[in-house]
């Protein structure tokens, strides 16, 4: 499928790093969540129009994540997002974190759209989907 | 009124840490929000209980917090919980966190009975005030 | 003195929410915080060179929190920052959260300057003084 | 190798919930470092130990998780660690996530020996291998 290419700029402020001096290893996590939230935004979906008029929401199903090197206290970071594959309720995401050209971590996140209320999977509402496939 | 004492012993993680070296300030507040559930639960009252029988939860309404000495990497702190005073739908609970015998951190936390559904504030359960002033 | 006015826009994510729907109070002070680093940064003070070439960190000694108002999901909150008193090495800071114009929290959060070796308080270097003292 | 067996239970408190009203994804992270550190504990080999006597410290190198069922507010969750492998500086430890004999969410994590000062890879202690080398 055609890729898209989205990325947020976030510091790293104290409340991110640990003793070891380093950003903790869930919080790139927490960036990505961020960085994903802002692409939908992008596209014109925003939490409460996905919660209220279609009552769904996307629930991480899986993860892997590979740390290459560390990101430091006033970092100014880039969290890339790159949709790689789209089921019926399903897609699969690309998600690179940088501090200048150099790659700091790699993930691939896996989330599923589900019901609000059953919380069970339904199908990705084709406005989204058209809105995701068309390159940007 | 007779004061509670109840106490919960927390171990600090490189997760609680920041690049300073110590507990990251605002992770004190998490440390004693898992004190005051715990002490509730000591006095029978699990959050479930709380919110699916009596459709309750506790909001907090406003905090004084001073900060004495910093705790660090696999410190085993204590928290401590102490009943100040209490009206119709709010409890005031002083908070102190302890390493050995020493004061690290201090707090006055206020928080307010309210509904589930309204967010509004209502009476503590008589059977859960009964409990909180009986002496220990 | 001179009142000093800043203020950082933060949406709120998943993760800075809890089950009860709204933000979680301590994530509020977490908040103020990248607050106040921008603030310093717009003067002219990032983070490396207050550690690198002033040896100092800002501490946080003391905080008064007031919750009025919850915040939830996808709300676009502006984080204010108002220099309200400044000693030897001491300033205090008047921090409020809004949404759009009304206010959910008022903070005062009480910072010393400390040396990043000693941990002891130590003079706020003049030119940051100064800067801090002329009104924007 | 011979497999080792650590459990650490965890009380599901508001602050490691989100608004979905589950336990937020990264939060689970979370749960497993500390379990990998009371494993450790469990060991004889406590952090300040690892860091002051070893000079050493334990970074995530990759993660691969899997989320199966949701865990909620106050659940009581088991936080199992169970070593896979074991290279000359290099552990992977598969980690589960279980309430009373649900699987909820799984893990593979894998964690690199470093020293405090280059945080380059650095021999694993020989008497912590055989620790871990030794069914318990």
């Amino acid at each position: 499928m055609q890729s898209q290419h989205f990325s947020l700029p976030i510091r790293v402020y104290y409340q991110d790093t640990d003793a070891g001096g380093v950003v903790y290893h869930s919080t790139h996590l927490n960036f990505m969540e961020r960085a994903r939230y802002e692409w939908l935004r992008s596209l014109g979906f925003d939490v409460h129009e996905l919660i209220n008029t279609h009552k769904l929401q996307f629930m991480v199903r899986s993860i892997e994540i590979e740390y290459f090197r560390p990101a430091i206290l006033d970092d100014l970071l880039h969290i890339n997002v790159n949709v790689i594959d789209m089921g019926r309720s399903r897609i699969s995401i690309a998600q690179e974190i940088q501090r200048d050209q150099t790659r700091l971590v790699n993930a691939t996140v896996h989330v599923v759209c589900v019901s609000t209320e059953s919380l069970r999977p339904i199908r990705i509402p084709p406005h989204l989907r058209e809105k995701i496939e068309t390159p940007t």
